[in-house]
């Protein structure tokens, strides 16, 4: 069974941004797929799916590590 | 003796693109070092010193390779 999270994600401007997040994002255990729904100067909205449930933690864990922020989801 | 040039590019957004244009420009003939003041959502400045002369035209077409637009810097 496939997990969907979609969060969002400040700070991205640019295809090289996307890149960067989807490669971390791809690193965790579990992850079958990325979207980047790109908002340079906003937020942008990255869907994960996943055959694991992924924690929020681990996943702004990994964008830190891309170079950008997550924003609650729920903002 | 070294020569100095300052260009318009459009379309440069943050670090990665920076990094782009960048190593580009490094791999033309000549180049000593780039210079770029990134001005996202505008015009960036990029500062290219070189021991040759360099025309505009072989800077336009290092820069269209990194995936960004010259504009002329008479602008």
């Amino acid at each position: 069974m496939s997990h969907t999270i979609t969060v969002n994600v400040s700070g991205m401007t640019c295809g090289h941004c996307v890149n960067s997040v989807t490669e971390e994002l791809t690193e965790l255990k579990g992850v079958e797929s990325v979207t980047v729904d790109l908002n340079s100067g906003g937020l942008s909205e990255v869907t994960i799916t996943s055959t694991l449930t992924l924690d929020s933690a681990e996943i702004g864990e990994a964008v830190a590590e891309a170079g950008y922020l997550l924003v609650s989801n729920d903002a």
